[in-house]
């Protein structure tokens, strides 16, 4: 038999020992599962992040992955806690707009019908005790091990029919025919991503057709290759996860250019 | 069979490989172990967090587990390597305090009838070749891929009567009945965490009943949950570990207030 | 059966996800695989520095591991990707001197007669569509698990005789019998390490008599142990890799004196 797979995303960091206790939870409910981590160094707080995270990894586990997000800046409120199954996959996180964006694909992709959602208010899957502060230990860590060694999704709760969406900036078409987007993300290697994935944009022309501004920094083309540009100069590119990325070749865009979170972007034909 | 699990704690960051070297050498010897990581961003010799890290921990793993804690100034010098294994768990680390929160409550709880503590002298449980600076792939690791398969306690060195106390400052209770304590830790979060325990905190009366003081900053009462407080105020709670811990919700409190270890904190009633 | 190990190296850092993204490929086509993190805080684009944490990690895996190196200023250009064997293991990445180490001290100990060095070109191993981008994804991680599932490293591609060294300076021996080294990496305690090795530096004669000089800081002779000086004191010392590595006694010598990868490092008879 397949070990299942249960993958984790938080904000958690690694200093504390917050994810190895994660881990002992999971494994001590069921030892067979394989853990792995996706991301514990999303920004604290910082939902958005996750939810990226969580869209652009999900599509490369194996079928019946059970993926676990905790950003959860409500941890002992009332907000919900929820879980999302598709054909392909088990979602398990606060219903704080973490899982919002592999619901809006798996509903757009999908259609809802093939999606169940239920709330996890089933306490015999939690931990004997649940703390008001650590959620991850106290109930997600131990519904998805229980949903690894064959709980099923019904059980967990009663059914949900629509969860909270992801903080997703909208892109706002101009009145001249371009895009306005922004920043909603800065990886390790200092790249801007943005809110405009390849479909809005290639509906404005080919990629070698069309120009990028993002704050006083100029694009005039987007490439198909870092290699297309020079060392040290700046270009715009499709990155792996299907987002307009600008980026500095070889160097960090970010920082050089004190690019944040929410800079605008604005995509148009040359 | 359950595969054995084995937990890591350092401080070596996860820059060098460090962490990957003990890795393979426990797959190598004992290919079944499940190696998780608690963490390895102890600030760099700091044995008291590893310590706290440990007993936060060490109660969420499954029976029969081995936590391997190497912070470890003292690598290369006499300082003892040892064993310590309960009903429930095994530790192996330096004799230098890393252990001591594990051991002390080990002895307050199941008694010292229960605990047995040996040196670990026997070098066919080590690598072949012992280097004088980095006795985690050298002792420890292997030694706890060997008792993960199947080595006995007994096997690794002579009995050890008593080790080395964690560096836990003493709560001091004042003359006006309030109680001096200190910060121990920073989070990931920036949120302080102190020598109090919960015990010695609702000794003095009920958390509602009771103000705290962290430098400059005053907390009227120990709140339930984050929630009970505005974003942006501070929060005094009791923390995922038991102890109590200051906060600012939505916030870093360390880095806003420049708190670090060993700020004074006292508690009292109201 | 023996689960295969599969380890990891990359600049991707922790907080995007690509790692993760890495093992659900593997866990994907390989389930059984096992997957190691060595590092992946490589700094951006430093082959060097990856090609040395291969070289000091990978002989203390089990024989039949598969190593994983993916630091790759030049994905998306023409530069080859590549897979090297030895009789002990195996090593995939690009051709650009990440490999170069290993690969060198393969030819040195082993005899090119016992290497096997292909170029990955089947495309039939990789992802159905391999971005411009992310080679690790895309390319290295699908080829690793289908070698630790089965495949032969001679139907990846055609053979290779020669790889791209990495980029290691070359130790100068003085006219005054001296040696001219230089810091090649800097550790996560601040240790300054030399591409100096053991075998370089005791031809000059033994340990205790040789001198060591690093910018401003004299090192009158090569420790055993960190211990054999004061806390707060410089020492040299061979580092658990073999190689001289320059150090402050509990402390961090490359933040407190500013030096970096580069500086020049002399040692002498004294």
């Amino acid at each position: 038999m397949t070990q299942p797979v249960i993958t984790l995303t938080t904000d958690f960091g690694f200093r504390d020992g917050f994810v190895g206790v994660m881990k002992g939870v999971i494994y001590k409910i069921c030892p067979s599962a394989n853990v792995v981590d996706l991301t514990h160094q999303v920004p604290p707080q910082d939902i958005m992040r996750a939810a990226l995270v969580l869209q652009a990894s999900a599509p490369y586990f194996s079928k019946g992955c059970i993926h676990v997000a905790v950003v959860d800046p409500g941890v002992g409120t009332r907000r919900r806690a929820i879980a999302l199954q598709t054909p392909n996959a088990t979602f398990i996180g606060p219903d704080n707009g973490v899982l919002g964006l592999v619901w809006k694909e798996a509903v757009d992709h999908l259609g809802v019908s093939n999606l169940q959602v239920v709330e996890l208010t089933q306490s015999r899957y939690f931990m004997p005790e649940v703390s008001n502060t650590f959620h991850g230990r106290d109930v997600f860590a131990p519904v998805a091990a229980h949903l690894a060694c064959g709980a099923k999704l019904e059980d967990l709760g009663p059914v949900v029919m629509k969860i909270t969406p992801a903080p997703m900036p909208e892109v706002l078409p101009q009145n001249d025919g371009s895009l306005l987007g922004e920043v909603i993300a800065i990886d390790n290697f200092g790249n801007c991503i943005t809110n405009l994935t390849r479909a809005d944009v290639l509906e404005l022309g080919p990629a070698e057709q069309l120009k990028v501004s993002l704050s006083e920094e100029h694009f005039s083309f987007i490439c198909k290759t870092y290699a297309e540009v020079e060392p040290g100069a700046n270009l715009a590119i499709f990155g792996s996860s299907g987002r307009l990325e600008l980026a500095l070749r070889n160097g960090n865009l970010s920082e050089k250019k004190g690019l944040a979170r929410g800079a605008a972007v604005a995509v148009s034909r040359s």
